[in-house]
């Protein structure tokens, strides 16, 4: 079977992932015939990635049709599906760029590693992307792979009628679990439902018997061997102390980003970070998140050399097999009515998660098939879970996203005002002005004006 | 038209409370008849008060029966209503002297004017006597006037089927605002629904005209000279800067103890206070607390004077008409079915305030006649309120209530993570060690051992 569809890639100019996306496609035999539109603003990452496709498609035979635009609302003409990756840049800065620009800027004023404000200015253009998608190709799917996915994902679908998925990879970590307790995945069963970026797993199996007494166990026996390690990837904070101190505090473990993300206290300086997440001080310290950027930097210049390079296979470099990703299968269940699981981010309708609003986006399981996405019901989090981390967790998105809806400064104050850095309204309000004075950030002083 | 109904009033010993609530039953004459039980385990008070009731039933010629006792199961037998406003002790040390003791404790560990944590004490104790009526008087009306009442009511309706009513006189203080802006008191009408101590004043009119405009024209001429002035009244906080602050970050006027409650930053010292509140600081600065306590100690000698020297009437100094108090007009609507509008606290079932659990106690109006209590539903509130206001203190109360229920320790670390004092793990941990190693606090310490 195959069925031609439109699939717009905005951002496309992020390499590794949209060769990520092609390489997904030209294995998925049931989408050949499909045309991709990659759209960036970006043309020299797009000349590239336009190469890569092309091919890529070509080594693999994938009866594929690849072509690139630097203008959005032509790309999303017809479209199917949409996704959405974009780090949002601002003038003359890129997006990562921004990113530390506004960092910098919170810093100034006492927020150590920044009060993620940068979310505002992301949250700005994904809401105009899916505003677009509503005008232009309202039957379209809108895949939103870019952070943060559930405030994003919520503002889209409240101000919106795009029917949005918000996708992340955070719930696969469980398997480091399974790696440090030394178990064969391939009996590890787990659940890990949640908001995104605040997955907890409520099940976790190993031969199909609990397997959360193997984690107290390595708790008591191995952990603090463990911790005194010497970590070498920034992105290993599955076990962490802070995730173990997060599991005690809750009742489940935290998956994936979250044990990043949870808790104020594990993050108030470099010293506790290391305390908390090691020697290299957890993602999200200056030391982690300079290897992130310098690996993204890396992967980018040889995806780029490989693509350059007409004397190699692009398929030696992406092998030619189904990523993690769940973007191609997701759309290949919807097209081709291919039923499949998926771990997703969208609207709690039918209060698949209960005791939040149903116009809330939330991170469960759902059902993919020719008939659309329906949710799977999550069962009941434990309460300590509920009032110590979603309902803080649900109230901070709130603010954001009705900051984004209503354009009033006073949210922007409430938000840092929960900040538990900020010492008195002084510092939130003199980092408010300084950030909404920068000219990089001109959009977003035109909608907060005081 | 007279019945005859048992009324237990639980904690008798505050004078002032049972002093008003006796003159009132003595105004009512629908509850002609009627027995009363004035139950403390201080015989001391309770003898002077006994007597203040039955020298006042004999002046105002008010058919009503007084009897006494210290044993509270006794009390409960056959009660049709128990009006609950203890401030529970511990050993040797009265209600008020305990909260001193905690809050000693918490500033200690750099919680300026204590964490609130004598909460706990009286939740426990609270939901004690909510379990006694279940069982000895399960058809009896439970009043609780005590506080915390947000959650006390909350985890009173969750952990039993006692029919509880939460009261307090905070709504009337939006009189205050009409005070102020001179405007003449009986053409003033106002709804001022929420949590208990957080309510904000959704409609405000004068004239049937909305009022609100009023007060904005007042923040912009009057405001300031009004702040300046020398208070004199520590419960004067209603048209406080902090008010007015909060008004502007919300977008409604917080009414009664809310605009004490509301904003950590309004509270980080006393200087902060002072700029706040005005140059007592407020009524929960040092300053205004210890004119509370001695206010509350002056007046219980006086009525310990009037009710022990015969030489005097007793209806001199308790003017023999009916008070703001609503709590003996909602007993005559209950027992005689005389329909009234009253502003109480009960579980939001129906949602009377939407976007919150069924389970958790609202603070709105009812209709309450011989047919029982029914919530009148509140209008939506402002997002900004809900967002900013609403969902964190329902965090708050949650943590707190959920902690009574589960008795885990770990609420008690997450409720104090929360608090905006809270620097690190070991400072939070630190006070709780000590607060529950404290001899005064035994009780809790059996709950929330480690």
């Amino acid at each position: 079977m195959q069925t031609s569809v439109k699939i717009v890639i905005i951002g496309a100019g992020s390499a590794q992932f949209s060769a990520g996306i092609v390489r997904d496609l030209c294995v998925n035999k049931g989408l050949y015939g499909s045309r991709v539109v990659l759209m960036d603003i970006d043309e020299r990452r797009l000349d590239f990635i336009e190469k890569l496709a092309i091919r890529m498609a070509q080594e693999l035979k994938a009866d594929l049709t690849f072509s690139k635009t630097t203008d959005r609302q032509q790309a999303l003409k017809g479209a199917d599906f949409v996704i959405n990756t974009v780090q949002v840049k601002a003038h003359e800065l890129e997006g990562h760029q921004w990113v530390e620009l506004q960092r910098r800027l919170s810093e100034k004023h006492g927020y150590y590693r920044g009060a993620r404000l940068h979310d505002y200015g992301q949250m700005a253009f994904h809401l105009e992307v899916a505003r677009d998608v509503e005008r232009i190709c309202p039957e379209a799917w809108l895949i939103e792979s870019a952070n943060p996915v559930f405030e994003a994902c919520t503002l889209m679908t409240r101000e919106t009628k795009a029917k949005v998925i918000g996708l992340c990879h955070g719930h696969y970590v469980y398997r480091e679990i399974a790696k440090v307790l030394g178990l064969d995945l391939k009996y590890v069963t787990a659940e890990m439902p949640g908001f995104n970026h605040w997955i907890w797993m409520t099940d976790f199996r190993y031969k199909g018997k609990d397997a959360y007494p193997l984690i107290n166990e390595w708790i008591q026996t191995n952990a603090e061997e463990y911790w005194a390690r010497d970590v070498k990837k920034f992105s290993d904070t599955q076990m962490s102390r802070a995730a173990i101190d997060q599991y005690k505090l809750y009742g489940l473990m935290p998956i994936g980003d979250t044990p990043r993300m949870v808790g104020w206290l594990y993050h108030s300086d470099l010293v506790a970070k290391k305390r908390w997440y090691g020697n290299l001080g957890g993602f999200d310290s200056e030391i982690g998140w300079q290897m992130y950027l310098d690996e993204l930097n890396r992967k980018l210049s040889e995806i780029e050399q490989v693509a350059l390079d007409e004397s190699k296979l692009v398929s030696h470099t992406f092998k030619p097999e189904q990523s993690d990703e769940q973007i191609v299968p997701i759309i290949n269940s919807l097209v081709n009515d291919v039923q499949g699981l998926y771990q997703v981010n969208i609207p709690n309708a039918g209060h698949i998660l209960k005791g939040f609003p149903e116009d809330l986006v939330v991170e469960c399981k759902a059902i993919i098939n020719g008939s659309g996405v329906r949710g799977v019901g999550i069962p009941p989090l434990p309460e300590r879970l509920i009032t110590g981390a979603m309902i803080p967790r649900w109230h901070l998105a709130e603010l954001k996203v009705n900051a984004m809806r209503e354009q009033k400064y006073e949210y922007l104050l409430l938000y840092l005002l929960e900040d538990h850095r900020t010492k008195n309204l002084e510092q939130a309000e003199s980092l408010l002005e300084e950030w909404l004075s920068d000219s990089h950030n001109d959009i977003l002083a035109k909608m907060f004006k005081k």
